[in-house]
């Protein structure tokens, strides 16, 4: 059972975790938490998100985060549709993330399309993209099991994955929305895409800790070949809904786990500790880090 | 890579888990938890245990508690040393828990011996159980980190576990008592012990959630064919010492990654949780089960 030796963090606390909190963050203290972020050395953020301010009030800060934080690293801006691509070409940014998801009700409660509507509408913008030499992430949700119609079958996951590398996306980011999925059923999808053609094709875990499954998830996938995860500084977001229930994965989490197994990420554990210190002021709920309040707790002990 | 059909668990929460709680809970209340927890159907329970009550008040019941719960299952008492040996002679229980920490420093800290003074303490002890044909669960503590000597070597676990097997103890549960654990070392470790003689002993692992990765840590342990864990329902105990820190892991958390995965168990995990409503009311802090909020908050949402 071989590991990967090294692995790639993608943070999305700024815009998957900070979109799904109570609170809206000063636009201030967003930008100062996705550069304590930078200083971490993450090299791969989900930014912000060009969605309707009226739907979305806590991302209607897009255009300035962009304009204070792009950098030469990946930085992805999240577009849900038409109007959100045509503001991403004016923002200057390089990379994109969309989504769909593969639950057809699922998506139909999120964005009122089915599947396949979502899938034909994206596919013309991605061709797009694509031709304008822009980085294409695709976030494919609800890849394990549905709120509403519960267990996803794997083929219909991976023919949406197909779909997309189709179309030229450069990252498929394959998502147990609902922290329902177990790391048999983890191991068994990621193996199967790993036939996904072209070759080159990026592909990225997306958990939840909701059940607590998280990090068994991403070590099934890391046997499963996968060198890539998702995760959110302090377990931001990923609709939290109770004491103790979560969503997101906590960045700092992962780190310790990967890092005592040996595998470099290049990201600092103690600077994305400091990152989280910036927004914890402003959450409603007790973040779902164990990192974090370890080092918290550590740190009043010594004092 | 297959995964055992049925796993053990051994319930910890009555012993483990309230001898590090804050409160003491009334023994009618303590009685009342562990039928409910076999109600569940649990096998195996650490019911309390024979230490001095001047140092672990929480446990002065355990005459009560033995009288009260004793039944055709395997049901652990704790005891530290002859004394505790003695008492539990007399309480006419079948099933005993002794412990040695791999780590010296700990061991010293804890029960003021060295571990090899614990072990030759231990060894007269363990030959009459074992022919008084009780059955003899040993736990070792501090079997990957210790909390003043960093990293245990696997050779000095490995080899402990090997003195006790040579004594004749029935089983070994072997725990990473400061939850520093990651799946890989884990993986190694049981893989190692599998090749203890006699063929015939029983390995356990006992996770803690300190820093999240207790889940992952069993999912790598199921990898390396062991087939039994211990676990505390609603998570309690384990030195918790900050909001989001927390020790054992959560037996319904266990469950929940077990059954999705196919695997058996035969215990129940609605009752499971029953159990927990019946200690949760005496606890100082959120307990730290990932299941048990999210069937709160359902209920509530529901209601």
């Amino acid at each position: 059972m071989s590991l990967p030796d090294k692995v790639t963090i993608i943070e999305v606390g700024p815009r998957d975790g900070l979109q799904n909190e109570k609170n809206t963050i000063p636009t201030e203290t967003k930008i100062q938490f996705i550069k304590a972020l930078k200083q971490a050395n993450i090299q791969e953020m989900e930014l912000t998100s060009f969605v309707s301010p009226k739907w979305v009030p806590q991302m209607k800060d897009a255009d300035d985060v962009i304009e204070q934080c792009l950098d030469n690293t990946r930085n992805f801006v999240l577009a849900p549709n038409q109007k959100g691509v045509e503001r991403f070409y004016q923002s200057g940014a390089n990379d994109i993330a969309v989504f769909v998801g593969v639950s057809n009700t699922f998506n139909k409660k999120n964005i009122n399309k089915s599947t396949d509507e979502s899938l034909e509408e994206l596919k013309p913008l991605i061709a797009d993209l694509k031709q304008n030499g822009k980085f294409v992430r695709a976030c494919v949700s609800t890849a394990f099991y549905c709120p509403y119609e519960g267990k996803v079958p794997a083929e219909k996951t991976i023919k949406l994955c197909e779909a997309f590398a189709h179309c030229g996306v450069n990252e498929l980011s394959v998502a147990d929305t609902v922290g329902m999925a177990t790391p048999k059923e983890v191991y068994q999808l990621f193996n199967s895409l790993k036939s996904i053609q072209p070759k080159n094709i990026l592909i990225t875990g997306h958990f939840h800790n909701t059940r607590g499954t998280a990090l068994a998830n991403i070590y099934a996938s890391l046997e499963a070949g996968v060198d890539r995860f998702d995760s959110s500084a302090g377990g931001l977001g990923g609709c939290p809904f109770a004491p103790g229930a979560t969503g997101n994965v906590a960045t700092e989490d992962v780190l310790y786990m990967l890092h005592g197994m040996g595998i470099d990420t290049g990201v600092d554990i103690e600077k994305v500790i400091h990152a989280v210190d910036v927004v914890a002021p402003f959450m409603t709920r007790t973040l779902d880090s164990k990192l974090y309040h370890l080092q918290k707790a550590t740190a009043s002990t010594e004092a």
